[in-house]
């Protein structure tokens, strides 16, 4: 089976090396924009060979696109056209809707599965990839019922073999949810980080002072930029209406610390301490 | 030497178990107002004896205030009145002014060192404790120069014991950096918190579909109200100035993804990536 991954970077590096893992007979041709990227995955043995997307792209049975999202807008039409007939086409990216409008009316439609892996960290790049990033999380399939069920159990059977969780939602949901539970989370922490060093001119203020909640939270700061900022706009309404009313709650914060509204403010702190339900 | 720690809970109950594990002829005077929490000291080795204040402070040499913050207000001055003439007092609360301005005109002042070590998870409680909480974390001492050299001395030894690494500021500064690098991440992740449970009813969703992201963010929204309310308060200057310019910064997110402007977003990210340097 030759698998092709386009965007040799934290996902694509991270499937090709948990697919790689499990079986043995399996080709990785890699595509990558960046010839460094693309030299780098050749060396951490998690590309066989390196490629043109033209080139690459009929050669496969399954193809993996895991660049950003602004990019898997802009391949997905090309790629599909390429796409042999009987091989499968899955996208990973963060967000959905815009994806699948894109490809809904193409005669290939029924050969791509649209789907995102609940994985990640702040690093980005070959070198942050690793076997088993994939393993135990969550891989949500958007749309499933407008692809091939021959397609849809190929990428299935894929999912199970790295060891992953199936859900199954539409695009819509998806882009909803993720806003909350994922695309909010970055923004928290984009911007607690510079708050932090705006005030922080000193950075020896904050290495010593700053325990290990600040690094926690401030943590996903580290994140990539080009990968984030198409996500925001690809998002955006989902993910500004997240926005306001997380303003929301913090202008509630700030109205109940300057009043002294201590009983106020215990309550609200009860309400968050309910996710300790959920994340234990 | 005996010592009595007021406060059995996460901080208090690490410090006596650093201390213990260190030296074995220390002996730990327990108080708490809450009876099962002082049971459940003695039960984990936390305290050797559990006393009334009354009783306790006058028999120590070393008496450390492991309360929340607004029971140490309370607390100093009668705790200094008790205090035996060689003996020594620490407070461990996350605010220094308004403690350091409490005790500052008491004849004993000199015998007290205000100290903050920075260092907890989000849990409280006896249960929370363990012995290398404290261990390779900052101790910051306020106002050193108000303190005997003698008691300073003695104070400084015990952190060392604990393998703490010492710095030192005024309290000002102290409540000010502290809002920043400490404060704001709790109400940031308390308000993520409540923000995502408000809106994803079905906590399953939040379940599957959080990635490690999610959870690093919203880890301390699991943090004990009645612990946070009263350091809020008390540092509501600063901490009300920090949430003011943490909510401009997420305006600036909005503004910026309701306009679409990637280059602008990637500008601010690209910022928020410096803390790399000092995080690692």
């Amino acid at each position: 089976m030759v698998i092709c991954v386009i965007g040799l970077g934290l996902l694509g590096g991270s499937l090709a090396l948990g697919v790689k893992a499990k079986h043995q007979d399996i080709k990785i041709l890699g595509v990558d924009a960046n010839e460094a990227n693309a030299q780098k995955a050749i060396e951490l043995g998690i590309a066989d060979q390196v490629l043109a997307l033209e080139e690459a792209v009929p050669q496969a049975d399954l193809v993996v696109l895991a660049t950003p999202v602004s990019v898997i807008a802009q391949q997905i039409l090309p790629v599909l056209d390429l796409l042999p007939a009987d091989a499968a086409l899955i996208d990973l990216g963060s967000t959905k809707e815009l994806i699948c409008r894109t490809v809904e009316i193409h005669p290939k439609r029924g050969q791509f599965v649209a789907s995102h892996p609940i994985a990640g960290t702040e690093y980005s790049g070959p070198e942050a990839a690793f076997v088993s990033l994939l393993q135990n999380k969550t891989m949500i399939i958007c749309e499933k019922e407008k692809s091939n069920p021959k397609t849809l159990q190929l990428v299935e059977q894929l999912c199970l073999d790295l060891e992953m969780n199936l859900r199954y939602m539409s695009a819509t949901d998806h882009d909803l949810h993720l806003a909350y539970v994922s695309h909010l989370s970055h923004i928290s922490s984009f911007a607690l980080g510079i708050t932090v060093l705006d005030k922080e001119k000193d950075e020896e203020n904050i290495f010593d002072m700053a325990g290990s909640g600040f690094s926690s939270t401030v943590r996903l700061a580290k994140s990539s930029p080009s990968m984030w900022a198409p996500i925001f706009t690809q998002n955006r309404q989902n993910v500004s209406e997240a926005l306001g009313s997380y303003i929301e709650q913090l202008q509630n914060f700030k109205t109940i610390i300057d009043s002294e509204d201590e009983e106020k403010g215990k309550e609200l702190m009860l309400r968050a301490n309910e996710i300790r339900r959920i994340l234990g």
